[in-house]
This record gives C-alpha cells, structure tokens and sequence, in this order.
C-alpha cells in the first residue's frame, strides 16, 4: 500500500518511480490517496511543517531538488506551497472508479513539481485527466456526496493505520515513512 | 563533517557504522557533537519531537528496531527518553582534546542504546571513557569553562550551518540530513 498526499514533495519522488521499482521487486502496489490536513490539524498545525519549520523547509528544497536531479525528473517549486490538494484527492477517486488511478496521479504530481501548475485549478485538473485518458467533464463528479465520504473515509483509515506524513509505505503491519524507505518497504513485500 | 546528539537515536545508527561505510568510500570524517536541545527550544519545543508527536514516536521506535537487527546492532528503549545528553557532549570535547572523540562516542551510544544504560550517570560516562582508554578521572574536566564554552560554540556552529536534527552530514555547503543519506553525503564527498 502506498499511501500519497498531492501536496507532498517527497510523494512526488514515490509517485513517479513505484510502479518501476515494485515490478522489478515482483510486488503489486495499492494506490492510496488521503489528506495529511487533518491530521497535520489534529497536532496543532495549520500549515506545512515545512513552513512551520524553516530550517527543515529550506532543507527540504534543496534535498528535492538534488534528488530529482539524481532520478531525471523536473523539479518546479510550487506556489503557494503546500498547494491545496482536496479536489485533486477527490478526483483521484473518481479516476480510480474508472480505473486509472496511478496515471492520474502521476499526472498530477508531473503538473504540480513538474511544472509548477496549480492543481486546486479546475483547468489543471481537466488537463490531468485527459493526461490519464479520461474525460474531462469527469470534474464534475468530484463533488459528488460519495466521493467526499470516500475521501473522508481514507483519511479516516490513514489516521488508524498511524500515519504522521507521506509517502508512507504498509507492508503487512509494518509501515514505513518517507520516499528513501521504499526499497526497504519493498524488501519486507517479497 | 558528521554532526549528532548524544540523545538521538538515528545518530546511534549512524555513529556506529560511519567510520567503516567512510573508510570504504576512501572518505575522511571529522566528529561533531552538538545539543539539539537548544535548537530544538528555539522552534517551541521542550522534548523530543518523537515525544511531542506520539504516531512518529511509535514509528521511530519500530523503525529503529528494524534497523538495528538489519545491521546486527542491539537496540534497548532508553529510560528517560530523550536523555541528557549535556555531561556526555561536554565529556566527548574533553576525550576529543586526547585524541579518542570517535572511540568515546560509540562508548555513549553502545551504553545509551545498546546497553540501556542512563548516560546522564556519571558512572556510566567513566565506563565510556574507560572502553575509549582513557582515565576515567577525566570526567573531572567536563565541568571546566573552556569545555562548557567549547560545547556551547559547536552548539551555536550548528545552528549556524541550519542544522535541525540529527544526524547531519555536511559535505562542503551541502547538507545532509538522516542516517540514510550517509551514503548519499558519501556519493558527494567523492
């Protein structure tokens, strides 16, 4: 299981690269989107660590941008950081009813730190679907009472399953954080 | 430049490990303890945040467990948690000026983690000097003024180069943060 926020940097890294390293592993990945709003809210923050925690922010930048420039990848920073990422999360469930959950998310992960697009833009969005082969007009089901609940009730299990930030990684019981642990995470799958 | 905190635990994983993953790597490692305490105050915070945030301090706990018995190293809850860290920071500058900092430093960490030993005691800190082959009376000096200066400077240098956790690891301006970027920060050094 992996387990993605669209407004996290280090998700982006685990989004693009998982598909490749877990089928070289021999191990089949769920794809898993949630909010780490309320759970960051849940601890007393209403921002981005990141931004709470300079020093860790301008870290983080930086390490990015060496790691994306390690694995090939474009990396934009994104304005305003963290973006707001509740009709992207939305949308990824809608595309997941129609099967195409991971390139929808990797859509959106290229738009965001690829191309320093906005992805709570409606506009965006439609250009992430179509990315994903799917129907732009599908925008319109994000709303949907259904949808939210689903969103809701992913969020709801990321909170019982434990989770502090993203990309997390849950093999079993076991769980692992962050984007360097997935090799280990994919170790314990085989 | 590998900077750490006698009370954190990722820098237990990577004190004991450094000298043998650098020498392979044909790399040379200067030592630098500091006090994250200080930098940690300076955000608003009191404790570890691993005591602050009880679901990262869950995850931690397992982590290091699983880390720990892939590198075949003991690993034992320390009691308090964080521990005081000063008497041994300021005793590493005193076995640094007889050339042992290294040798003293994997003491602490053998007998704070391993070992489950408090390293606050006194005694516990002569057992240290001891395993480095020093005198144990050394301890005598961890109280004088240009020691406590000494740690307070490497404590301000840190804050200086944005440190804000351990470990740290600085290759020329670049900082690298974690036990796992130490091959990361190796890659660069080389």
């Amino acid at each position: 299981q992996f387990w993605f926020e669209f407004a996290s940097t280090y998700s982006y890294l685990s989004a693009m690269r998982i598909e490749t390293v877990a089928t070289d592993a021999g191990v089949a990945v769920e794809w898993h989107p949630f909010l780490l709003g309320p759970i960051f809210a849940a601890q007393g923050w209403d921002t981005s660590p990141f931004n709470i925690y300079p020093a860790k922010g301008r870290y983080m930048f930086r390490d990015m941008s060496r790691r994306c420039a390690d694995l090939n990848l474009p990396f934009q920073h994104p304005d305003p950081f963290p973006q707001n990422s509740l009709l992207a999360a939305r949308l990824a469930l809608v595309a997941d009813a129609h099967g195409k959950l991971a390139a929808f998310c990797r859509a959106v992960y290229s738009a965001e730190f690829g191309q320093g697009r906005d992805i709570s833009a409606p506009q965006v969005l439609q250009d992430c679907l179509r990315a994903a082969e799917l129907a732009p007009n599908l925008i319109d089901q994000a709303g949907q009472p259904q949808i939210k609940a689903a969103l809701r009730h992913q969020t709801e299990r990321a909170q019982a399953l434990d989770l502090f930030g993203a990309p997390s990684f849950i093999v079993g019981t076991e769980l692992f954080w962050g984007d360097d642990q997935l090799e280990t995470a994919l170790r314990y799958a085989t």
